[in-house]
């Protein structure tokens, strides 16, 4: 049996939930789950519809991207996931192209901070990074999408925050293009993805109620925050 | 066997309507239903996705916030819930994040009532709180959310209609997080929060046809109203 | 066994095709139909969840409001559907309160013709009567709102059209309320506010995309509806 | 055993994906399948619903529009497809009435590239013809569609692009009615179907964030057209 056995079990049923929630059509998306101990995270295969995939299909890579265990080529979006494991160092990442998530990134806004079920998640607005360079797309690209995404953290939000911590912000837009979650797992990451998506709604559907609506007041966001993932944090059953 | 099992049993199939009407997403919103004789409420666990529930895992709380039995922390909107059932004594509430609703709970807007699916629930607009004060939110946050709802429902809706009456008022968007509705039993509850998601639906599509949309008349309001809640009303088999 | 055995057949499985294509919530909506042989229509009872009609539960009732059979009130929308068959005289008619046709009837717009979609159904804007007066309102409500759709027939759509023929245009919206549709059978009813439904959607959204958008050509209305209901109609399998 | 009988398999199933991802109601919509030695397509019958549909219910035609194998007629479109056929040689092809897609038709506007989902599949904005002039659809309706269609991509985009190439751009709108889309099988078809549908869907969505939103810049929808279709194709398991 495979030393990767339960890291792509996990794998695969964080990928199996992009089909359950909506969050992709056929063969899009890919969510992997990271293995600290040994360097190497599972991911999906490239281009295999979600109904065909077993644990088993799932490819590890490490973060070089030298494949230890698999058969099939993985996602063509492995080299991202690397960027952002060397950085952010999450237990698992997520890509999808998610209908209003894909729709703010395509706008290329920040996704407003408008409500109390944004602010338990996050604490900013839906950071979006800019269009890559020409160089970047036509050098390694999705390597660069990581390392855009990175830059994009360090420089924070211009005039609302300064770098951000993805440790706390755990979402992305990739402007052009789509988004990206993480988290402690794999399922968390998705569970990221799905918050991503219905707030990226909610916040499409106030501004055609209010085009001027005002930002949720930062007392209200903190103490959302705080109540779901501070240090006196009470909402839930004590399991984190 | 508990005394208080039908309560229990009661609150948690009216929690299992939240995710079967697409009320609310994994763990999100809460149900409770009151037992006036005993002067308690069974209330949804904190943090629990509603697959994992069981009638058994309910909590069941008094009006002060004693834990009468259970063995989970019950909902942190637990507070809010003891607030209401203190003022408007209702038999059953619902806490939800149903889209809609909270992207007019976002824009903090009163629902406008344009038509009858409205005017035959509620004979207003739907009312919408300010945000908390900052030292309401820094003090007993969840408390402080049904006092606000209650002063909400004493002062009115300015310049369209003085003190809210909560037996016919049953709904009502707190400004910045999203919606809470009430009724005779848990169950009533919950409907109502349904009704509130689709008449908030209908309300922001109306002003994309017609930014001008007017008010149904008054007249047509009140019969609607009548027919189906009045003294005379002849909609239904005379069950109530 | 009942004589009206295989007309509440009917009228129940039109019913049941309401909550299957999501065209009302809980006990909204309601769907006769009629016989002409005996003058009576079996129609949905009042207030009672769509799970739990049968066949046996629908209310049969002749056009002078008497109840020939059944032990539970009928629809209370039974006056609307009486004024209904006596002018227009269709097989079946269907009240709804779908999500997209109210927005229109509570904006009080016509539905514009912008494509074949609505032009393979009927040839004209789908008409809206403008709100019920306070006297009708007063009144007999429910046969009112019959009479008022009979009327706006009458008077056709100003600027764009003369009478409209009721076997032809099955369709309409009451201003403030939502839609009626009618057919040849109570199958054909609820497939015609299907349609509508569907057609009130696609307006909406054109109007997003184009505010300006121009109607549909009327040599294109003309051949698409033509070319399914007219004397050489060639679509469909020759069966009517 | 009819030698058409992988054909008209091949037909059916795409046919069946219609309903199952909710690209049309009903009985509308149509999807054939070509065998390029035969000379033959077989299509769906016409006004028969899906769950209706049997492979052998599917009807063969020729690109002269006579019947090969068949007791039904075939669809009404079928003259469309034989034109496509004919100019676009195809392996399938797909008409639809799917929402967002028949709203931009009926907008008369072509799909603008917003993003990434959009340059996976095709480098240059869906195209949208303009309406039939009272000649063609007075004359042979459908078969002037497809001459359309033709033509349209003969023009190319005003301004924008050159003559398109079907093999590339393999959806279109026609104006006032809604998309057709090809691929090299009848499943690929429906693939790209859907795909029109979801791209539809975002750009209205984009556009309502950001009425003034750009164009993905040409280096970027390059890239992502090459790396699923161009020469040193990456993405997938390189089976095509």
């Amino acid at each position: 049996m495979s030393v990767y056995a339960s890291l792509k079990e996990e794998a695969w049923a964080a990928n199996m939930e992009i089909p359950a929630r909506a969050l992709a059509l056929y063969t899009w998306g890919n969510v992997s789950a990271f293995d600290p101990d040994r360097g190497v995270f599972a991911i999906k295969p490239s281009g295999v519809p979600y109904p065909e995939l077993t644990p088993e299909s799932m490819v590890v890579v490490d973060l070089d991207g030298k494949i230890a265990e698999g058969s099939l080529n993985p996602s063509s979006d492995t080299p991202t996931h690397r960027a952002l494991y060397r950085e952010f160092a999450p237990g698992g990442i997520v890509h999808t192209h998610s209908t209003y998530a894909v729709a703010w990134a395509q706008a290329r806004c920040p996704i407003p901070l408008f409500g109390t079920t944004h602010a338990d998640h996050i604490q900013t607005p839906v950071p979006c990074t800019p269009y890559l360079s020409r160089e970047a797309v036509e050098g390694d690209y999705e390597l660069e999408t990581g390392n855009l995404i990175v830059r994009t953290f360090r420089e924070g939000l211009p005039g609302i925050h300064g770098p951000l911590d993805p440790r706390e912000v755990t979402m992305v837009l990739v402007g052009g293009h789509g988004p990206f979650a993480w988290g402690s797992t794999a399922a968390k990451a998705v569970y990221n993805a799905a918050v991503l998506e219905e707030t990226a709604r909610m916040a499409l559907l106030t501004l055609q109620i209010a085009p001027e609506a005002a930002s949720l007041p930062e007392y209200i966001v903190h103490k959302h925050y705080e109540r779901k993932h501070g240090s006196g944090a009470y909402y839930g059953q004590g399991k984190g």
